[in-house]
């Protein structure tokens, strides 16, 4: 089992290190369009072998894209034309819908949507680590045109990876992402902005640096994502919007009561979910 | 000098316990309405005396007043027949307008209104710590009535039980609160409600656990806080709610640069207000 990793930023990196240890996979290659980022990697010890080209990743079984949502697309266009019959194609994106709505008809039956549930504020192979997917959730978007033996193929490199193979739809994964992930990065960029003014931001305490943390992510990468899962996460605000007019609403009318009720259900439900958690 | 506290949960108890080793408070005497909460903080050492009626306070200097924003001016309406000539009073409270403005005449020249930038998950004397307030900002906010010798006095307390007394309006305190404070409060509320309907809540990942822990918090507390902050809150509300809209346009229209130039100055500000922490 040869495996190609087409992008070798903290995601790509990470994975090419968590397979130097694997007896499933005998062979890593590497590429990165941007040949500094690809010799850091290599420099790194992410991989062991990096190709020049994209068409010289040919020889490999599994090929995992792990580069932005929006630069996915172009890369799988790319690949339908290289990878050997029978190669297996995984990506990494955290927007699902529109990548798999998107895949070339070469590569239909062995496309294999993935989000690792797994990541670090800093960009780049050199953040990698070879941990880093260790017992996360590892999301598969099989369709109903995808070959089995694809889907297993993919979730024997998560369970290698130390990550757990968990399958849905891509409609189900971006829904999830737009309420537990997008929307969270959103607010808290939102929330900071509202400071700005502020003549004493050192007032703030521990909820305000919990709620902003994720404001420090990749503008870039983010803005990307939005606009990717564009239609859920527009609902995932709109929803945001009237919770906040129904708190406003009992704020303005003094409804402690009310106030009560609101906050005592997400106290309950927070608590709930705390017992949930893997 | 004998300083009284009124209410034995967090924040009075921890005061008592740093108060213990203080050089400048000779003797500490704490009241709760509840005489079980009380006995706990007495058994816990928070406080060596206990009296069982307020108007048992009458011989202490310095009152500090550490109940639930809601119950504050009560509390002060009781000590306004109750304090010797001279004895000044401060409270704890999270919302300072609305207790500044109804505070007794015959308390006016000597309530200093306070606000431990402090706190804990848990409730009560039992989360209590010495250290609670160690190079925490305590927010004073005395008014053009006030006497300078009690704001003296307060500052004094502040900075024994560790803390950085530091002096504003009790408007400019609650805009700083609403933003820093409540409006995060009310977001990890309304953001956890979302998750309600969701089938698979283990995909969160740092982001949703940062966004939501203080959905955590005491839900009648929090109540009771928005709508003692209300006017200052339901504009931060307000401005939240078009910051989402501005969001949505830039999403609904695919302006990734919109998006971009809108998390890029979050993503500043972020940075920049890391530098400016204390």
């Amino acid at each position: 089992m040869t495996v190609g990793i087409v992008g070798l930023g903290l995601i790509g990196g990470a994975v090419g290190q968590a397979l130097a240890s694997s007896g499933f996979v005998k062979r890593v290659v590497g590429f990165d369009r941007s040949p500094e980022a690809g010799q850091e990697a290599l420099r790194l010890g992410c991989v062991r072998d990096i190709v020049e080209r994209l068409e010289d990743m040919r020889d490999a079984n599994l090929l995992l894209v792990a580069v932005p949502p929006s630069e996915v697309p172009g890369v799988l266009r790319e690949l339908s034309d290289i990878v050997k019959p029978g190669a297996v194609v995984t990506d990494c994106a955290s927007v699902k819908s529109a990548i798999v709505a998107g895949v070339p008809e070469a590569l239909e039956t062995r496309f294999v949507g993935g989000h690792p549930i797994a990541g670090y504020a800093g960009r780049g192979a050199k953040y990698a680590s070879p941990d880093l997917f260790d017992e996360a959730i590892w999301v598969l978007t099989p369709t109903t045109g995808t070959n089995p033996d694809a889907l297993l193929t993919v979730e024997e490199l998560v369970r290698d990876l130390g990550a757990i193979p968990v399958t849905m739809t891509p409609e189900e994964h971006d829904r999830h992402a737009a309420v537990l992930s997008h929307l969270p990065h959103l607010l808290a960029s939102a929330l900071i902005l509202q400071s700005e003014f502020l003549t004493f931001p050192n007032m703030a305490s521990g909820s305000w640096r919990d709620l902003t943390r994720v404001a420090g992510a990749s503008p870039s990468l983010y803005a990307d994502i939005f606009v990717q899962n564009s239609p859920v996460l527009l609902s995932a605000i709109e929803t945001m919007r009237d919770q906040l007019e129904a708190f406003a609403l009992a704020i303005g009318n003094g409804d402690k009561q009310a106030l009560e009720r609101m906050q005592e259900a997400a106290y309950k439900l927070k608590h709930d979910r705390e017992r949930e958690w893997i």
